[in-house]
Order: C-alpha cells, then structure tokens, then sequence
C-alpha cells in the first residue's frame, strides 16, 4: 500500500522549519540557510558532498514518491496569490518531476512545468488532498513536503505513515514550529533518534498500524 | 574557577521540563515519570542499572557540585508556601547533601536536614543568587536544578557554564517549557548532540568562553 510520507524536514531545538518573517528577499525569515546546511553539505545535495548518514536519510527523499504535497507557504512568499506570475521557488525544471498539489484557500488552474512537475491547486481538506495525490501518484508515495503548518495538520489528522525530521542545534525562538498541537504523538509512532558527527540529529517516527 | 552546571534535565521534543497541572499526587503533570525513566534505569539511579551512555551522563551530575539553585515549583506543589511543614518532596535526608537555595518571592528561615542538605529559601535575581551559591560551595561548582523557568531564567542572564539536556521521544504539548526566551543560545555555546540506545538524546552546552 502506498505510504504518505515526511523528509528532510529540518528543525530547530524548539521545533521551528522556519524563522520569521518569511518574504521573497528571506524564504526562511531570520533562519536563513541554518536548517538546512546538514543536507547541503551531503552528495544528495552536491556530488563533492559527503556520503555519509546525512546522506543516507537526505537519498530517501526522492525514492519512490510519486507526488507532493506542499502548503501555500512555501510555494511561494506571503500574497503570491496576488502574482499571476509567480510559478514556485524553483525555476522552470523544479526538482519534483512529478505531480506537484498546492494547498491554498485561493487556487487558480494547473500549471506545468518542465521535468514533469505539474502544480496543482488545491483547496481541499488534508484527506482529500491526499486521496488526489495518492491517485495522481500511481501506486507510488507521497511526499509530504511542508511546510509546518501542512506536515502538522497531516500528521494530527492521522494521514502520515513515515516522518523524518533533522534537529539543528539553534534556537529559533519563533517562526512555524511543528510540534504544536501533535501532544502524544509517540501513542501513534515509533520513534528513534540518531545523532550525526554534523551536529544534527535525525529523528524518524515510524506509523505503528503502518502496513 | 567554579562553574554552573546544569545536569540531567530531561525535556521533551516539544522542549517541555514538566507536564501541567503540577499537583501533589503528580509532581510533572501529565509527563508523569516519562521524562525520567532513562535515569531510573541507569546505574547512577539504581545498582542494578545500566553502565552506558546514560549513566555516563548521569553520574556526572554530583561530582564536584556543592550547591544546588532550585526554583519553587521543583522544591514543592502549588502552595507549598501555604504549608509551614512542607520541607521539600526529598524526606528527612534529601539527595543533595550541600547546601540548597529555593528561589521564591516567599521566602521562610532556613531549613537544617539529614545528611548535609540545608535548604535556604531566597528572593534574589539570578545572579544574586549564584554568588550566595557560590559562596556556600567553598571552591566547589553550582548545580542549576531546573525547573524549566530557573534554567532559561540563569541561561538568558548569561550564569549557565554547562547545560546537560537529555531529549526523550515523548511530544508533551504544555507545561513550562525551557526554550522560551533561549533564541540564539548557540551564539554563546558550543552544542553538541549524542543519542543513545535508550531512545534519549544527551545535549551538551559548553559556553564559549568558560575557562
Ligand atoms: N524546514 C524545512 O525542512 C521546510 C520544509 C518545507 C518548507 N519550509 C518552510 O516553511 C515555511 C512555510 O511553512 P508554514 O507553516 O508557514 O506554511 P505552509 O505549511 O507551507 O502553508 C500553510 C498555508 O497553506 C494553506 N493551506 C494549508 N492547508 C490548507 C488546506 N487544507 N486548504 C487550503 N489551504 C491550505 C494556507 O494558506 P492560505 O490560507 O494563504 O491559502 C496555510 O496558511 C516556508 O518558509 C518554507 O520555506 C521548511
Ligand atoms: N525535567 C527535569 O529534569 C526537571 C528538573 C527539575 C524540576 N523539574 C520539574 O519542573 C517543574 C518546575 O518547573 P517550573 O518551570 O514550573 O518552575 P521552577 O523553575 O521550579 O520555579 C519557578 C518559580 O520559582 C520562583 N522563582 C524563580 N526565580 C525566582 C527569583 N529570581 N526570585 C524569587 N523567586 C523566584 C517563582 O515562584 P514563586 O513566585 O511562587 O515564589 C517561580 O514561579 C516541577 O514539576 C519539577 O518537578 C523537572
């Protein structure tokens, strides 16, 4: 059965993915590049990169997904909407190759790009989303890319099969953090903590009904 | 020169110290004895115990200590203070065996136990505090004892040397929570992360410039 799942998601000590405030100039706010230099530093991210645990996690993101979903926030920053222009952070080849779903209160028609990623929008509850992504996906996962916000109420509503979060060693202090409203969440998971020589550690929570 | 430490103060991922209502049939709230069962298993704890990691971390949380900061909610339930008898959670011989400074806006005279523990009930500033701690100790460390709100109160007016949190998997949701207030605490410290077979991960704070 295909599995929704959680990668690469990075967060500080008190569980931000992402600082404030988040603009065009700054896609993180005050965070800046910090949640995500572990995975710029791997061969995921550069081929001079290194191979090893960070790597190792960084490798799953892609492998046998078939779909993303994302939230408004981090398809764009605060009033895209506004922009009939704005096509996503990512140029005209995104790096997600597959059908690509939008969660935004404001939707506007499908939008293809090259390299298969085709953005759709969508303003739907987090099973109907899925249920779209899951189809759109072809028998294969999906990916539930962020930001917190989305990973949280997907979580919360008990669609998420497989979470991996990267804990940086900052303190964020405020922006969008992940925890907030998923208390007792270990009832639901499994979950193993390793710590990497980067400084960072990798949490994965791993579904207990999960076939 | 003597430090201040803090030991074997075990939070949740969310960053939470205790759960709520902290009462006297349940001195953590809701967390109950979770955030503490990776101790009671060590050897530091219990002969029996383990001799790993975690006792390795746990053992150090006497060692060259001779006095203690803790604040009101660790020495007792809501309205302790209400209480002329209430002489702490510990029993007549408590564990700390030096002299032990509450932190309270209702201080009472000092209190002589077993086994060396005086308690001294003071309402001070942080740093007031520290030098009386000091002071008693004769050359020897402070241990900040937590909870939540004494750590990141000596942590954010810059009195905290060394910071041993043990990260345990369990998302709590409430209670007192000790990154409130800690945005950019890795400016000050060098941080580093270990998890152990247990499930927990050790966090150390070394600041920068302790000698
Ligand atoms: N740390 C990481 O690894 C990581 C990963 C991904 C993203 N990020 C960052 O996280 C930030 C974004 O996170 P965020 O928590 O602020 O927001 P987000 O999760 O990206 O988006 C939340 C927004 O999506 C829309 N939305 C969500 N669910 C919806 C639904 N069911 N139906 C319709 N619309 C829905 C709403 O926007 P509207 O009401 O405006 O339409 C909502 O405010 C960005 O800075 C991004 O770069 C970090
Ligand atoms: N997880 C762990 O490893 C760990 C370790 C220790 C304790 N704990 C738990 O943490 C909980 C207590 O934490 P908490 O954050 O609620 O409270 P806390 O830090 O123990 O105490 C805070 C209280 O101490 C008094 N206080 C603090 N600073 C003061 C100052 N400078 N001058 C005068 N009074 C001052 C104030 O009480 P008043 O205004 O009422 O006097 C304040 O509300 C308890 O459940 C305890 O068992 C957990």
């Amino acid at each position: 059965m295909p599995h929704a799942r959680v990668h690469n998601f990075s967060i500080s000590l008190d569980g931000f993915a992402t600082g404030e405030p988040q603009s065009l100039e700054a896609p993180f706010g005050h965070a800046g590049e910090r949640l995500h230099e572990w995975m710029f530093a791997t061969r995921f991210w550069d081929e001079s990169g290194s191979a090893g645990v960070d790597d190792s996690f960084a490798q799953r993101n892609t492998v046998g997904i078939g779909a993303e979903i994302m939230g408004a926030n981090k398809f764009g920053p605060p009033e895209w909407q506004d922009d009939p222009e704005w096509k996503g952070w990512w140029g005209d080849n995104p790096p997600f190759h597959s059908p690509t779903f939008v969660l935004t209160h404001r939707p506007r028609p499908p939008l293809a790009m090259e390299g298969g990623t085709t953005y759709h929008f969508l303003d739907a509850s987090p099973a109907e989303a899925l249920a779209a992504a899951f189809e759109a996906a072809d028998g294969q996962d999906v990916r539930i890319g962020g930001g917190a916000t989305v990973v949280r109420d997907f979580v919360a509503a008990g669609l998420v099969d497989f979470m991996h979060l990267v804990q940086v060693p900052i303190v964020l202090g405020r922006g969008s953090r992940v925890w907030d409203g998923l208390e007792a969440v270990e009832d639901d998971y499994g979950i193993e903590a390793v710590s990497a020589p980067s400084g960072v550690t990798h949490l994965t929570f791993t579904r207990k009904s999960a076939g």
